[in-house]
């Protein structure tokens, strides 16, 4: 897995790209993808949490490394990450665990960045 | 989409005749399914929204109304369902869309079967 | 599969529940799954058949019924949906067949209730 | 979950409206997806049990009927199936549960049918 | 993304080592992956674009490199590959960003290297 | 792909890291994940082809390593292998080809590593 500022620094540079070739529904897409994790009646720390356990079970990894760069400045602790990946993995199966097992690596990093 | 007492009726039905065609192993997921959604460092609750985020994005039907049922045992309101499925939405995509429509019909029926 | 009227019926149905468990981000998702398939570069019938192809893939029956139907309001040929089924099939594989049967069927009688 | 003949039935049904609605890529397809099965290298019986692995860990019921009626003819026994099913489980996780117990009623019906 | 080129060398190389472990079936497979996308009742072009839209939305950076290169090759314009990314956007949700990102990337490149 | 030998020792040092950041449902699933395939009713060699199959039409390469691995321990020839991925192509569709190709050259390596 990407280090974490690494993947920031990709991530950044590719949005650049992205709004090269958007029109306006390509921007109200990736505006509602930021809309439904704000506060509201949940949360933004279990949104987040939410958010990762979706990506953990759909196996896309950019996705879980950003929302566990949420969870880590939403100060989600290691018991609470290691719950919602256990639920992951029940919901999504053993080819969920390649993928758990680089978000493990990525969370780690996320705590040595600090 | 059924009806919440068809549901939980027929869930029942099949569950002991999974209990038939079980070794070990069965029985060992089956529980372990159990295990990852009891209290934690993370609350029941929240657990549930996010058993139904993961259900959603994986579109099961089934699975979906049994985190809707288990929300509404642990007093999730009409605003935490609504976020809940808008995240599941945006995650999942358009795809999702008619698993949505059939989750509100069992969440009204929920409600109105209390 | 249902029967064209019977979809049509129920989707409908449904909707006016879904904006009862609808908050501005519900409303903006379901508005943005219009918008894509409007007239552009790329003519409606393409774009109807793109989401025919799409939906298919990803076997979702409702989003396949939902895309033959605006195809066919679109005169989208046999021939043309005949060989966007054989795309799908190939791409998404034997996992697919159940899926076109069935979007054959559908096809077949929305031909037969002009 | 249908009943093993119902299933057949309807199965032979939408195969001849498929031919209708076929070009020469259909009919390869479709015949390439019987070809795959045949006696080889891996006796039929064990090529079956995959067909039903890859069909319970991506949700597929019309496909996880055929391949369990499939294994019926060719002797498999329930030990095989448990443990076939136990597989697709923990590859598939818990959303192959609702899939899982229809596929353990239809089992069960084959069985009853004789 | 790989660059246009490299991409094209190691997919060249990989077919090459596919031949060695190949029989009948199988080349029947990657024959009919062709010629499913060759001009018929829907020109190239848009089948080009269809397997765009298969292939984000199933998520596979592969065969997304493969339809862009094609769609390129068929003089599909800025516009097109816009609304075709934004189908595909919808339909497979949030969870297509991350492959977006990197098609747009790749889509750049190619008309670098003209 | 990776090399065999590189595949062993990333997957070994992140297994390291998983058990760290682990509670009792993470060691019982990864647990179990071993167990199914223990011999059984069903041979060891068949039940990793079962896992190759799972793997493929999942899309998941580390999976594919992993039982291609252990496909080679338990001497699976390469007819078999053939096999197994033709039915994985045929039930997945086009979008296993990246992955086959991949695996493919996995396979080789591990023959060549001997």
């Amino acid at each position: 897995m990407k280090k974490p500022e690494e993947f920031k620094r990709e991530r950044n540079y590719l949005n650049e790209l992205v709004l090269k070739y958007s029109n306006l529904n390509t921007k109200r897409f990736y505006n509602l993808d930021n809309s439904v994790y704000k506060e509201g009646a949940i949360p933004v720390k279990y949104k987040e949490l939410m958010g990762l356990v979706g990506s953990m079970v759909l196996r896309c990894d950019e996705c879980i490394m950003y929302h566990l760069m949420r969870c880590f400045e939403e100060n989600v602790n290691d018991d609470e990450v290691i719950e919602a990946m256990n639920i992951s993995l029940i919901i999504g199966g053993s080819i969920v665990i390649p993928h758990h097992r680089k978000a493990v690596e990525f969370w780690e990093n996320l705590k040595k960045e600090l």
